[in-house]
């Protein structure tokens, strides 16, 4: 079976011992083993900052804009062969690895895009000169400039090439060395990208590392001028955020976690029209896409009260046609969970909700995969549940059930009630609504944007061409406040911030001119 | 004796007992008293976030930037009771008190243009609309909108006036409420700033509030909406960061702290030129305005080998010129520290430096400060000690003695190598250096700047009119990496971001230009 290897000075080296068997989630066998026991993080982290970090910096943007386009070209040559890995190893249907692997190059070239745009110099002002007194001719400016740590970028297990791919995108970009550790049940995928990358030889030395297996005592060897970009759980993440050695240092850290999801269906919107169409869609796309596995999935479907039943009768039919079983199997559109770990919590954290609300549509207990007749798999059945109410269900608005799990819940039709139930959920990467009313969309913007990352308003002027909210554009933040981690990502140069210090310098304003103006500085 | 009263929902609230008895620091008799003791967070938080945050949500940014120039007016008024205020419980001369007051003045002031800049509008876009796909006409824009919770603002003693308008201006014009809490044992001064603002009737209401005396179990009662911007010792930055609401919560924090500034001499600078004159200037000033209590001073002197002894000629003369006293007596320039606890702090850390670098002006067992005869007061005469290498020194790159010491470390004229001493402090809030050579400044802008918030050039060209490296401009940022606790604050609208969410919202292009150019959204 194959050994997954780590990738640290520029050498694959291999972990002590196994740490993890990786499975073929349809089937419950073993494909693959990972270890990370054993790593000299010490060493890999200075050679990150000092050989990277130097390689990385001495590149314009422009020049680094040209190495993403080369992952990306490296990545999307070995299409075909990633989407095999992605069946194999992450419980996916090939619709489900395209997105994962397209999502990968489609960032990476969004940010080579970046890149070119902010043209052939190391210079990244922030702003205009400012004058510092009424006669004098002392100025200042700001400036970014790359951190000179290693960006530890640390990935969940649901996109193992994507997620990998747009941290690094932004991390490089900005001039930081990345190291990246993907979450390990699903890491082949992350494993064979980094393969091809080295390959090709077009990694700069230093630039790029890869830890396959546990975290070990990774956050024991940060210092001050690291990134920790993590995804994955709330708990995990406050782990890292109060790690007496980050604490210590002051390690800069982004967390995506945790969101319950909300989409909101305005009262304006009748059956049997283009808008609510459109929201059946979204609401079934983010119910089995990836099995649910997706952090921006829709968790909260808040209908006012009469829409309850024809909601429920329009999802019947559109999950009807949505096959689960083994991927790559004729005519299954929706794979398993990634693992039986993932299983076994989804389940778990199942219960919470089915002690507050009813199913709608589905049968917790009850799972039917084709392929797989002897239930070897980790499979989950779509399941839609109804809470009577938002505040007689609590744990709709905390528990995040990863996978294919959403909950209706009723509301009046009010603007304003359905931004207090979105807001129960105390922080979100995203919300949509559907609504041809202008004042209710304009009226949620605004009470709902302080708790949410990015809202998707859908309308029947949208719904020919919108993409479902979930997906994630390299172009747009993703991030979002309090549960959902109080971080940001992407957003083109926006996501770059993370990975750079701002610094303002001031000084006699002709001489600094000169120097950010004339000189590759 | 004055009992400092607490100011919260929107009325003068007295605390229970006594918590923390004022003094005079340069003669130790008690002036005031202070308790925030039976404070009801809970109650005086929830006011802040439903009252207030509605009453500056519905103002646009020129309104609460009226708000803010009626402010800085108010307190310009009083400017002279004020400064006697500074002059009796924060040790302070009356340089030094106008230099806090003056501060809060002009920060409000230029908040207030800000607010006047950015319009009539309560739209705050960032960045232009991003078209979603090739052909259709979904679009997205990027927005900032205010938190809706309450700004929790808590600041040092060294500067009640200033520190505490330069946090409630940007969050005041961010649209957000703000509780704010000064260092106790100076806090005098921003409890008269505060009745005077309320003796006008100028602050909306719940925008407002104040807590003199302990923070108590505050922190149990912040939601995910707040903020808290904390300036003082890493020590308490790190519990802030690591408290178990904050963390469970996702409360955004940021952090002013530690700081080992530096000054480097470049190798170019002779003794009796222009820059080396401003040179010996900043570092004057440094160690002696408001007793070298500023989070900016510079700590770290770092010059040529053979520059030792001519600074040190030079530093003598300044520094004897320095009259230490009780503020307000005959020809003294400089007062004691806060107060007694502050002494005894600042000396115990002194310890530290004095085992690895030599006194070499000053004898730090000797004080004598005019109008105290009996040694009552916190007097801390200056005190400048020489490093014999910087790797020699440790201490000195790790622990900030908050009074007026600084160590000179001599170097070998490298760029280099002054960048590489200068980031043994592990992130620092400013760095300054004083050179005509454009090359060396070059190098030194592009090494230092990931490891600081802000770098100041001093040159001949700007020897005539550059304000000293620790005075904090509103228009640039003030914060820095690592060490100075990893945030970020002021900078113009960039002060702003962090009590605003940024959210992308998307949907179909013309319906959303609509929304955000045509409605007060």
């Amino acid at each position: 079976m194959q050994k997954l290897k780590n990738y640290l000075c520029d050498r694959w080296v291999e972990g002590e011992g196994v740490q993890t068997v990786l499975l073929n989630p349809a089937n419950g066998e073993a494909v693959a083993q990972a270890s990370s026991a054993g790593i000299d993080y010490a060493a890999a982290f200075a050679h990150a900052r000092e050989t990277g970090g130097a390689k990385l910096r001495a590149m314009t943007f422009a020049e680094r804009g040209r190495l993403l386009k080369a992952m990306s070209a490296a990545i999307h040559e070995h299409r075909e062969e990633l989407i095999e890995i992605g069946m194999l190893n992450a419980g996916n249907t090939r619709g489900d690895a395209k997105f994962d692997i397209d999502g990968a190059v489609g960032t990476l070239a969004a940010y080579a895009y970046v890149g070119k745009t902010m043209g052939e110099t190391r210079n990244w002002l922030d702003g205009e000169a400012i004058d510092m007194g009424q006669s004098s001719r002392m100025q200042g400016r700001h400036l970014r400039v790359p951190r000179r740590g290693v960006a530890i970028l640390i990935n969940a297990y649901n996109f193992p090439a994507w997620g990998m791919m747009e941290k690094a995108a932004c991390a490089l970009l900005a001039g930081m060395p990345v190291i990246s550790k993907p979450g390990t049940i699903t890491a082949m995928l992350a494993h064979r990208i980094v393969e091809i990358l080295v390959e090709r030889g077009i990694m700069p030395a230093g630039s790029f590392g890869f830890v396959c297996g546990s975290a070990g005592d990774m956050l024991d060897h940060v210092e001050f001028q690291d990134c920790i970009a993590f995804t994955g759980s709330a708990s995990t993440g406050k782990l890292i955020r109060s790690h007496p050695r980050v604490l210590e240092k002051g390690v800069r850290v982004n967390v995506e976690a945790d969101s319950l999801n909300c989409a909101i269906l305005g009262p304006d919107v009748e059956p049997d029209t283009e808008t609510f169409d459109l929201f059946v869609r979204d609401v079934t796309t983010d119910l089995t896409q990836k099995a649910g596995q997706k952090c921006t999935a829709i968790r909260r479907v808040i209908v006012p009260e009469a829409m309850v039943e024809p909601l429920r009768e329009r999802l019947v039919t559109e999950l009807g046609r949505v096959k689960l079983g083994v991927p790559g199997a004729e005519g299954v559109r929706m794979g398993p969970l990634a693992g039986p770990a993932q299983l076994a919590d989804a389940r778990e954290k199942l219960k919470s909700l089915l002690a507050v609300a009813r199913p709608l549509i589905g049968d917790p207990d009850r799972v039917e995969a084709i392929g797989d007749p002897e239930g070897k798999g980790a499979f989950m059945a779509p399941l839609v549940l109804l809470a009577p109410s938002a505040e007689a269900a609590p744990a709709v608005h905390e528990v995040e059930v990863f996978g294919p799990v959403a909950t209706v819940v009723p509301y009046d039709g009010s603007a304003a009630r359905a931004a207090a139930i979105s807001a129960m959920g105390e922080g979100g990467l995203v919300a949509s609504f559907y609504s041809d009313d202008r004042d209710f969309a304009a009226e949620l913007i605004e009470t709902m944007a302080p708790n949410q990352g990015r809202l998707v308003w859908g309308s029947k002027r949208s719904a020919a061409s919108a993409p479902t909210p979930g997906t994630v554009f390299p172009q747009f933040i993703h991030g979002g406040p309090g549960r959902a981690g109080c971080g940001e990502e992407l957003g083109g140069e926006r996501g770059l911030e993370f990975f750079s210090q701002r610094v303002a310098v001031q000084g006699f304003g002709p001489m600094l001119d000169r120097l950010f103006t004339t000189r590759e500085g």
